[in-house]
Parts: C-alpha cells; sequence; structure tokens
C-alpha cells in the first residue's frame, strides 16, 4: 500500500501557525509517511517576506509569490494560513482549480464566502477541510460533519473564543473592569493589539456561522449572526451573576427554533454554575451539543495557540493526503435542508434586566406591571440591600421571553419617570 | 449527484438499539438520502426469534439465517448490533468477504481479535466502522482515527463503562456500601443482572484496547490490559478518596512509557476534584486525550442507552454509505508503530496505601522505613483521629512509583508484627 511517490505540499502563511506546521512536516516525515501510506514533501511556503530568518526550515522554500506557487501544476496539497478574506479566496480558488485538495484554518473566509468555495471544490473533485477555523484542536467540525450526521442535531453553545473568555474570567476572579483586564491580556499576549474582532464578537460570530451550517445542513453566513461583544460587560453585570449563581461567557449559540428556522447569535451570556460550560476556564474552548438522539454532548480543550491549531491542521492534511492517495473524496457541503434564519427579535431566552429606581412607594409594582404588559413573567426579583440618594438597583430575571418583548419593556421602563436611564439587559442560559 | 439506486442495508440483531437503528432508517429514509446523495433500504434484519412483535417494523423483514442474510450477494452494508463473539465474528467475516462494509458495536469482539476482521476488510477493500463500540455517542473512535492523526497522542485516560460510575458515584453520595448500591442500580434497570463484565471491569478494558490501538498506532488486545474492578472498594476507601480531595472513578488508563512502550490499565483510581474528570456524573462516559501539541482535550456525554448508541451507529452508518456511493474507502488500521505493552508491574502511578496498625511507640517510624527502603517517597500521611482498641488506621499518599515498589512494600508491611493483615492500595491520578 505504501507507495514512494510524495504528494506535494503547499504551504500559504508561515506565521505561528505556519511555522510549527512546515517543522512538523519535516521532522516528523515518516510519521507521516506510514500514516498516510505515501510520503509528503512541502515543495513550497507563501510568505510576505522571504528573507525574515525562520529556524529550522529550508530557505529555498520560501517564494512571495503565493499564486505561481498554487499554480505550478504538480501541487496536491495546499495548507493556508493566511486568513482573512483576500489574497486568502483568490489564492484557495487558484489552489482548488489547479486541482489541489485544501486545509484552511480561515474561519473569516469561510463564514463570509464557503459556499463558492466549496461549490469550486466540489467542481474540481478535491476536498476542503478545516477542523483549525473552530475551537482550535478541539475536533468538533468532523464530529458535526461525520459522526453526527445520523442523527438530529438541536442545538450547539459554544465558547469559541478563548480572549474574551480569558478576560471574563479575569473580571470574575479579580472583580477588575472590562478596560483593566483586556490591557493584562494585551500585556500578556492574549489579546491582539486591535482586540476588535474577540472583544466585539466578530471571531465568534464567524465560528457560529460554521457551526451552524454544519449542524443543521444549511448554509449560515456571518450576517445572519445577531452579535453582541463583552465591552459593555460591567463589574456590576458581574456581580449581579455572580449573585444569580451564574457567570458570564460570551456564548456562540445556535438553535433550531420551533417553526423549523434557524437562531444563530453571540452574546454575552449568564450561565448557570450547573451546567457544564460554565466552569471552561481561561483560554480554553468548549463546544456543547445537544441532539436528539446522542443527548448531550460536550468537547473541550485549548481553543488556539499554534502548537494546537497545527495539530487540527496536521489531522486535515492527513486525512486530504489519504483521500488523495486512494483517489477517494471526503464529505462536501450539506446544505439540504436549505432552513431559514430566525429573526433576532423572536429569538426567545431567559434574560436578566437591570435598573435603577428612585426608591418610591409603587415602584417595584410599576416594573413588573411593565414586565407582565408584555407578556413577560419573572422568575425573581432581587433589590441590592443599600439605598444610596434615594436610588436603589433592581435585578429581574424573567422567564423564556423573545427579544422583541424585552426590548418592548426596556423602553416602556425607560420612559418611567421613576426609572434612572441605562436599563441593561443580559441573556440568561438554561441550567 | 443524488443517484435512486438505493444502498442496500442488512442489519444482525434487533434490540434496544437494533430496534432504535431500524425505525430511525425507516422514517428518517429521506433524511438519509439527502445525507448520502442515495436512499438507503433496510432489507433484512437477523433475530433470534422472528415471531417476537416489533411495532413499526414490518415483519417480512426478519429473519433467523443471519448468514444467509450477508451472503445473499446484494448487501452493500452490515450493521452488527449481536454482540459478544460468536455467532458476530463469523457474520462479521462472511459479510466482508461478500463485498459488504461493517458497522458494529461489538467492543469484545474487535478487543480480542480486531486485528483479523480489520484485516479481512483490507484485502476485501470494504470499510469497518465503530464508533459506538466505544464511550456511546461520544464521538471518540473518529476523532483519535482522524482529527489527531497529524499529532502525537502521550495518554487517552477515560471513564468509559457507565454502570460503575453510577455505582461509585452513589457511594461517595449516599456512604452506601458496594452490594447495596449495585442492587439498586439492578432494580434500576443500569446494572445487568449478571453484573459481571461491567463490576470486574472487562468492558472497560476491551474499550481501553479500542482507544489504546487508535491512539498508539499499535495494536493492542484485550488480555494486554491490566484490569481491576470495582467490587473490592470499601465506604472506607470512598471515605478516603473524600479526605484527600479525589473521588474514586473507574479509569482506563492509556499512556505512552518513557521506554516507548504503552501501558494500558484499567483500575479504581482517586481522581483529583479538580481534574475535569472528577465531575463526570452518573452514567455519563467522558475521554480525556493528552497530546503534544493539541494539549488536552476533554469529550463527554451519555456512555450507553438505545438511542446515543443508535446515532452513534447511524452516523457511521452514512459515513460508510457515503463511501460506498462513491467508490471510497475510510482509513484502514493503523499499527505501524508496532508498540510493545509496558509490563504492568512497570508501570508508574501514585498510590494510596491504607493500613491498620497497633498503636505503639515507632509504628509509625518502621512504616515509613518501609516505603523509604524501596526507595518511594511519601507525599501525604494521616493517621485517623481515633484509636480503637489500641488500633489506628494510616493513610499514605506516596509520590509516582511503579507496581511493583509498591506491592514489595505492602509485603513488607504485611509481615511487620504491629501492621494487621489487609493492607490496600488504590492508585491515584495526577491532577
Amino acid at each position: 500500500m505504501t507507495t514512494s511517490v510524495p504528494l506535494k505540499v503547499a504551504l500559504l502563511g508561515c506565521g505561528v501557525v505556519g511555522s510549527q506546521v512546515a517543522r512538523l512536516l519535516i521532522t516528523h516525515e515518516e510519521d507521516f509517511r506510514a500514516r498516510i501510506g505515501r510520503p509528503l514533501e512541502l515543495v513550497g511556503i507563501a510568505v510576505r517576506d522571504a528573507t525574515k530568518p525562520r529556524p529550522g526550515i529550508d530557505p529555498a522554500l520560501f517564494t512571495t509569490d503565493g499564486l505561481a506557487l498554487v499554480q505550478r501544476g504538480d501541487i496536491d496539497l495546499v495548507i493556508e494560513l493566511v486568513g482573512g478574506m483576500e489574497p486568502a479566496r483568490s489564492l484557495i480558488l487558484a489552489a482548488i482549480e489547479a486541482g489541489a485538495s485544501v486545509v484552511t484554518a480561515n474561519k473569516a473566509l469561510l463564514a463570509e464566502d464557503g459556499g463558492s468555495i466549496y461549490a469550486a471544490a466540489a467542481a474540481a473533485g478535491v476536498d476542503v477541510y478545516y477542523e483549525a477555523a473552530v475551537a482550535g484542536a478541539i475536533p468538533i467540525i468532523r464530529p458535526l460533519r461525520e459522526s453526527l450526521v445520523g442523527d438530529e442535531v438541536t442545538a450547539v453553545k459554544g465558547i469559541v473564543n478563548g480572549t474574551t473568555n480569558f478576560i471574563l474570567d479575569k473580571m470574575h476572579t479579580d472583580a477588575a473592569s472590562f478596560s483593566d483586564v483586556l490591557a493584562e491580556a494585551q500585556a500578556l499576549g492574549f489579546a491582539e493589539a486591535d482586540p476588535t474582532a474577540d472583544v466585539e464578537g466578530f471571531d465568534a460570530a464567524a465560528k457560529a456561522a460554521i457551526l451552524a451550517s454544519l449542524a443543521f445542513h444549511t448554509r449560515v453566513r456571518l450576517s445572519d449572526v445577531d452579535r453582541e461583544g463583552i465591552t459593555g460587560i460591567s463589574p456590576q453585570d458581574i456581580a449581579a451573576a455572580h449573585e444569580m449563581g451564574c457567570v458570564i461567557k460570551l456564548l456562540a449559540n445556535c438553535s433550531l427554533s420551533a417553526d423549523g428556522t434557524i437562531a444563530v447569535g453571540v452574546h454575552p451570556t449568564m450561565v448557570p454554575l450547573s451546567h457544564p460550560l460554565a466552569a471552561i476556564p481561561g483560554a480554553y474552548n468548549a463546544v456543547f451539543i445537544e441532539s436528539r438522539y446522542a443527548g448531550r454532548l460536550m468537547f473541550m480543550g485549548p481553543g488556539a495557540g499554534g502548537s494546537p491549531t497545527a495539530s487540527a491542521v496536521l489531522g486535515d492534511l492527513v486525512t486530504a493526503a489519504r483521500n488523495r492517495a486512494r483517489g477517494a473524496l471526503g464529505p462536501g457541503e450539506s446544505v439540504y435542508s436549505a432552513r431559514g434564519i430566525t429573526p433576532a427579535d423572536e429569538v426567545s431566552s431567559r434574560y436578566y434586566v437591570s435598573l435603577v429606581v428612585r426608591d418610591e412607594p409603587g415602584v417595584l409594582a410599576q416594573v413588573a406591571a411593565s414586565f407582565a404588559a408584555q407578556g413577560i413573567s419573572l422568575q425573581a426579583v432581587r433589590q441590592d440591600g443599600a439605598v444610596v440618594e434615594s436610588r436603589a438597583h433592581l435585578g429581574v430575571m424573567t422567564h423564556v421571553a423573545t427579544h422583541a418583548q424585552v426590548v418592548a419593556t426596556v423602553a416602556d421602563l425607560e420612559a418611567m419617570p421613576h426609572v434612572e436611564p441605562g436599563v441593561t439587559l443580559i441573556r440568561v442560559e438554561a441550567a
């Protein structure tokens, strides 16, 4: 079964993950040969600056012309680790057109325009694998694509961004403000200089779109995801969560609505301590799946980092190479169910609503009446111990209500003379 | 891509899992057709008693002649849910010889004689999938076989038997004896009338053999697994674990030894509360993987039950059917590393040693000297508060030592006049 004709590999991008992938391909040649049945040969690496020293990698492999590399005509497998939309998109499409299978970690591209990449791959008869695009080394794409393919997934919920999980964790343990913890995370290298993609939830939203597409056999794009970041989370929110027996997590939440459409959102969410996702620490990721027959499954592991991401990329590379060696193909895109997206206003959740009121007789009754008028029933109401300058803090935990109901209630509350401006709300996950 | 020629499916066994699989194949025909690109047709079900009523399944499908069914010549896919060695083994080999791909949940057979089944499948050019054989619906076989195939797994540890996890859980929460909790589990249907396979660790050992084979690319058989059940666990052991900040779990432990051999054992083990496996409740299963690049991953979910097992079987069936529809093949057996098994005596662990001594001056010094003589250093020593009839209980937590060292120490201790017979030891997992 083992033949000596190597499968040729081109690597696009040689940053933290790419250089790790390149070194492992070189140092573990024999393992890859044994696991695939044919040797892999790394024939070129596209980079922006080919003169930068990269120890352990032959300088002759580097080129700044990625397009020429993927188009040279003899490449079997292309690993795309450039990230972002362009030139990654053009390079992947050119590689597919040239007949190569593609392994990518590019969640933004797949969430934005995965459809055209999968279509091009199907037309060319090549594979696209992307385990590293979601939740680092945690095998989650393959289980959804293959293991649970005989089941009906009803929800996928995940902590899929390590940076925000680290920041929220620190806000809980140190009772510190978002900006202080962000600065600390940046100093430690856990957050980027420009943290927007992480803290505003764009990164998590791209992963949610990919997970929802796979789980529900339908195409979900980044723009379909109802997204909210963690920049508005205050130490008061953290304290309120603590008091409610919860922690705040940035949760990607994809679920099948009663009408058969798909609700896909990323929101800071109070998660009860009894829920398995509440215990996921620091820079870890976890994905929780609810399915009709398998029940509740959870997968956890490191969510980012060079080595874990390289592990996921190389697992995909071996699978794509095995397919190549046998003339076989992995699963293509499965979008047969073609479900719509639940409008954000119609998505249901429990909510925690926080407001400051003037401490006068009848205020609580007015607040309660405002929820009742929207048909929202209440699970718990707490008034903080201290009344400061005749103002008191009220925390209201609702039963399940639609976003529209809760937003209407908030507008109603803010119009009341005894309620201060700045009513806030946070979703609450079921236990 | 969708053609209307059905792939023909034969089912062997129609118990709890089999009847669920049959019903789902019938009721979800359209989903399977869309996910595979071709329809599936259930053409026969082999059972012991074809006259037993099975609602929702056409009685004409039943036959008592499984061999004739798999040999009829037009079967594409065979699902084996008979279990045990024979006739399951002969039926699977006959199915493979007749050109069918096989999906099986038969851990005992795969652990005992998987080699000949994989070899037959490779020779015939068909697939063997067995996700349901280990940890119910938790996708663990596929991640090990495919996702982590570019990594180096260093350890796989798991709670892979729900019955014993339920019993140990109950012993912890109710401070009850093994026999009382077993009787309760039997009454609730969580334990079999003959519980030997579960409580003596045979079921977990078969799963450990399968996990170790996949993780380390070598063949590990049931007889290679160092096995100990939970029948000897006393309420005193449970109390001691509690005092040490641990819970006792029946742990399947497969790890790469320093000399490159593989240690594979199933033992009741004290697991520190800070370890993710400590929190796995009741009838759940969980598998914890340590790998060189991906780091620490954990997978959890329901470990048994008709629906979860059916979900795993149907996921495999869709994958095997897709391969079939494309003329492709999944990964075969990977045993290229051909590692040896670490002799049980040479496997290292921390240990908790429990003994009753006569409370006389100098006894503790003698006990400590006995450990020191074997080169074992101690992490903690506790003497129970109460001295009853001038006898005291000592609990000793060791640092890492080989099993041979600890066994020699126990022999030494039992020979001392001041030590009562019946020194016990339990392994302790690292935090």
